[in-house]
């Protein structure tokens, strides 16, 4: 069996009724799985977390896109999150016995009946991106909802799909193929938020660091010490364990100490065999010797 | 699904025909499935490795145990390896959704049929032991398939099911449910094999280490180095990354390298979790935020 996983944001997180019914339109679907969902108040936004066959997510993925059009109305929406679409963002993770470019062709799939069938229009970014304008989701992001309208109809930013007018009520979404993403962060024991932030300058691409890593430094006020948050956004090119070490090092420079770490939400078993491979420096390892690895093997060719 | 491995030993490593149609016996049987099987012609002696439902592997290690029984004579083999039945030992290890009780009712129905239905003596060892004296294996199987009919009539062995005598050609057998084993080797460079004794002796459970570790040294001639050879009896309980850190700690102590570990065989995913959860410093994680580990649970449910 193939297996992909999709993240979609749902511009909605205050109604509860609301998020439940787009979720719900994801549990009627055979052969897809909602491992998770949650609102976010101040953001008014919700992230739902689902798995399952590739033709099958794409349709439960249409059915939710429709079902937030019919009762998501941007012109009254407010929320601390930039958005541009009811549905903003549909996020494809190859998840197992299925490539990058087969799972592209999903997304394809996915953008063309959202354009032809709701008529609204479709913008592909990450590895779906039809240009390398449009890798960068905040790049298609900007000028979000309200600043869409005028946006659609400049040189470069006619859709891939669907019409060049924004949709009244539900905007336009933005669909793409890309990498599991890793939230990792990790705590210091010190008040001082600059050492986090000189930190996550050392590690992050954009400062100069690992290619793949976003972060930021943040003070975790009720525990009294600060944090790396970081984004792991090719965890199989920069890794855990070589983004952790960095941070160890840098945080012996300053005198401050590791007091522990998190990885938010699910990881995949490559990262957790990554990890131990480096450890213990262990030779000739990887996930097929891991015995939950064979019995997934083993049901899904049952 | 509940799920169990077994890696029953058979007294046949030079006859491929023979262990062949051993191994046919379990794949014959539904919700059974052999994972690897090996043979050593030194030791005379062949190893299989099956997963599956439990009462399913019960049905699946009698029929290997019936087939064994007509293809080896125990009167005409020798080999390096300790052996005292044709089916020299049938471990049992619990993998998903049942625990050490319920395992070993399976052990003990397992023993009952190969007594009653073979008139082959069983010994429980391990968890399914009937006495302290029981649960070291090699207890149970000193004085070999020659000694052990002087054996069997002794007081404190009599067998835990069966009759009171040997079987003629397949000996007697033990069965016994136990923690899945973890074979960890870590090399040294060094050629100084008595290098990796020391810390072998500091590691393991018989000379004051580990509670769950067995280790000794070996000269791996052919690559010019030492390792320090490791079984985990218990990886939950002694883990990996202690032994590791313990051994390098000790490298360290006489100058001497880790230039590298294996892993020999499948490995839990636990062990994959507790070794990144040690070395990230993870706060609050287990198997059950691995993806995997829930497309698992979601096919098992199926």
């Amino acid at each position: 069996m193939k297996w992909v996983e999709s993240v979609p944001n749902f511009s909605e997180g205050r109604r509860k009724e609301v998020v439940e019914a787009i979720v719900q339109m994801a549990r009627e679907v055979e052969k897809v799985w909602v491992l998770d969902w949650s609102m976010d108040h101040d953001h008014n936004r919700s992230v739902v977390t689902l798995v399952g066959e590739p033709g099958q997510v794409v349709e439960a993925l249409f059915r939710m896109v429709r079902k937030a059009m019919e009762l998501i109305d941007l012109r009254n929406h407010s929320g601390e999150h930039p958005r541009m679409g009811a549905t903003d963002v549909i996020p494809l993770i190859p998840l197992r016995n299925i490539d990058y470019a087969e799972c592209d062709q999903y997304a394809k799939q996915l953008g063309e009946r959202i354009a032809s069938e709701l008529s609204i229009p479709v913008y592909f970014y990450e590895k779906s991106a039809s240009s390398v304008d449009r890798m960068d989701l905040s790049k298609i992001r900007k000028g979000e909802f309200e600043g869409f309208s005028a946006k659609i109809v400049k040189p470069g930013w006619k859709p891939d799909f669907g019409p060049s007018a924004v949709h009244p009520s539900a905007g336009v979404v933005a669909v793409g193929v890309r990498e599991f993403l890793i939230a990792f962060n990790i705590n210091l024991g010190t008040q001082n938020v600059e050492i986090a932030n000189k930190i996550s300058r050392v590690i992050r691409n954009r400062s100069g660091g690992f290619r793949y890593v976003k972060a930021m430094g943040i003070a975790l006020k009720e525990k009294g010490i600060v944090q790396v948050s970081i984004n792991m956004t090719n965890f199989k090119k920069s890794s855990l364990h070589h983004v952790f070490e960095m941070v160890q090092l840098e945080a012996q420079r300053y005198g401050v100490p590791v007091v522990g770490s998190e990885i938010v939400g699910l990881t995949p078993l490559q990262a957790l065999a990554n990890t131990t491979e480096y450890f213990l420096r262990l030779d000739d390892f990887d996930t097929s010797r891991v015995i939950e690895y064979k019995l997934l093997d083993i049901l899904e060719k049952e």
